[in-house]
């Protein structure tokens, strides 16, 4: 994991400010591993924010999901992580970050934080 | 069926307390008895909260719905005992349980209660 | 058609009146006959509803569907009068009664109906 | 039940009897009683059949499938039951009836029959 | 075009005038003609209202829909006409009406328009 | 409807006559009158064909098929008449013509006919 | 589990046996025990088959498959238990039973098993 | 891209101005270039608005979408300049444009935007 | 469009020649232009073929297939087109390619060619 | 990845080995590495088998699967691979592997191998 995930986003300057409009990703392709048996989870993280002064830039958003491969996480600890992380890189006007996890144990979970 | 729900039940302190977020779970595999006929009944069992200081840990919520499978319950108890069997054992900000029943008799079934 | 389907209607004690729930039920095998023509018409029935002191038993909300089945009814008519037979037996908190009818005339209608 | 339904199914001359072609009916207003128990089931009939000299009108189909309203038929019965009626009055180069019925006991049966 | 659609949609005294409930209609087989080049165009009418004292008969319904047949009529207006005429014959507490009209140089448009 | 569709019907050279190869049109603005009573049918009509000299130009098609709107045609005349007349015009090497008509008397019909 | 399944499933003679015709079924209420771990299992099972003198009695097959429900049976061994009985009870022409497990580890796994 | 798009998208008057009443288009043959790298961009561009004057002519819209084929345009930028495009040729009373992006990276991105 | 295509689709050595096996692609972002009219046309291309010595590499077919963006190009031609192309390129020991074009006139239209 | 892996792969004694059955497996949660880049690549495999001798152990298949997370392999490569490995674990009477990646370059790529 980047330890100042707020360098590793890259930023770009809102195009319309004045503006407020929603930006949505959905990126199906997150994996990292449970912290407590070691083994693999997969997720779809679902990311909607209105940008303040800043975009987040797709390659390098995709960069940061992509350095939770060997991390450990938690389901609640790692969407409410993300937001933090994505919330200190953008400052957005409001941001909210879902983690829709695979079944596990025969029960499927879905995690959903949002600022402010 | 445990005696006391809240001690099988356990918990890990929720990671993110300041902030108010969402947990979902659904549990497709939940089967308990029919009170009255003794015949099975099979149910999706859906899960919405905000945690407050604790979160449910999955693996003994999997457990704990595994514990109905041999008791009996009529649709509108089963899921209020469920709802407040983890209030007490979470005391969650806000809680929903909602139980989708197959179909008995040609009719479909779905009972939701919230908390508080 | 039963002449007092407040009779028909079984209800047992509400589990947990103390709390606000809702129950859903949909049924599937719903069929009248047109008044006008005789023809048999065919609907889904969804009623849902917030319990006071009674909830209605599965069984005999089977059977009082099932009465309608040689009864003449117009779509409007036949959706008011679910909710009101059901409103006399159980005198629930809140209710709202939906009848969704195959296609007469290339059109597919739908009726839904609330109380109070 | 008609005792004959050679002669409430009406047909008519096939418009292009020197190819083989094919019409489908998917009917989902059918309803029958179950013989041992009174109560009402409920299925979708499809039938495919290539004609021969004559094609079934359709609204003597429809009438003809309304006349089981009333009748007890159990589920293998009812379909080889449609089956041979409709072959005595078409005498259709070839045809296939399937019978789609709504769960009971929480099972779901299809039968389908062939002629010839 | 009927000249007078208040004429043509025939109504019937509202069977439950003290309660506010909805009735709505999907009528897929909609088509009318591009005013400027004369082609049929083709949508799905989407019809929902609460009635006050008059519903519209079903039947009627379906010829004044199908009046436009050899009518030109831009989407806008064929949807604005509809509820128009509709409001003039039942004079509903509130009404919707809907045209999902089929892709036209690769643009799918859908119209809506609500009384009061 | 033209009296001589293989005038209407506008072809090209097929520009890989050596190859076998499959060509699919799905029309879903079809619309034909009912012969017994005057009112319009609804359909879908599916082409799929294996060009021999000729392919079917796109927008003499469309023409062709809008030819019907005025027409009264059964449902198994109307599919196997569509098939000749494409036959007569472009003599493909193989040919299945198929309409799937909207629900009328609570059947769904489907006539699929195929040359040679 | 009964000790002799051919007892418990009861028959009734096929209604049409001059005739092979295809009897399904899908019953989504299955549940065993995992043999090694103890922990529930779930599946939909399905059944085809072609009866010959006989026809499986669709309220013994609901017991039948019920009685599962406290037996350990591994996904593969349990899917063609439920075959043999089924053959013996019913010397069917031919049959296929499969077996739709719930994903366990990550991993969904349907097992089919035919006779002959 | 026209220097001045008021000019290439053409408007209509609104045949009913006295009603609030909203139109939608779904149009999803929308290309563009990446302004980075010069890659095409595809996206299914979606405008709802309620008309004042003006309606905006559906041919002219077509084009207007076309014109960006050979443009660079970021997703943000792109949704942003098509809304500023129609609320100056429209005036619209309301209007909300969504740009919905095919995958790159692996990641779905969804921007839209509502005016005022 | 590159006067060689056999030079711009790159190749890589089948890493299992002595098996046969089936690669399967699905590239829903291609766009070309009507020869007749100048104006776009999309499709989804699909591709299934059985490599002998060579594979076709990813970016490369990438590459091919936004090539054809400022062609014209009628359907029929440029199926076929594609696959002599990657014919040319990969001699495969078989290959399927269909295009499954968006909606112009009201039809839909999908060509598949396979060699050999 | 195991250097030998049919020392990984488990295999227990198949149940009913004299009779042909088929056993299915499905495992979305199958991420390796781009060989060329060493980006993620995820994928959903699919294995189908007729069992010989032994089946296959469930979790060590999980296992087995996850041990190519840290592995560089090619789309093509990766499916035979896996198939070889599993053939001599299992020498199975048939096996069909499939391997259907996430889109990459606006490409959605599925292999699929079989042996014999």
């Amino acid at each position: 994991m980047p330890t100042d995930p707020s360098k590793t986003l890259e930023t770009f300057d809102n195009p319309r400010p004045e503006r407020d409009y929603e930006i949505r990703f959905e990126a199906p392709e997150f994996t990292c591993l449970c912290p407590r048996t070691g083994q693999p989870d997969f997720a779809t993280i679902r990311i909607v924010y209105v940008p303040d002064r800043a975009c987040v830039e797709l390659k390098s958003l995709k960069l940061y999901l992509w350095a939770f491969r060997n991390e450990g996480a938690f389901h609640e600890a790692v969407v409410n992580r993300i937001l933090d992380d994505l919330v200190t890189a953008l400052a957005p006007r409001r941001m909210t970050v879902e983690g829709d996890f695979f079944v596990r144990g025969g029960i499927h979970t879905i995690v959903r934080a949002t600022h402010p």
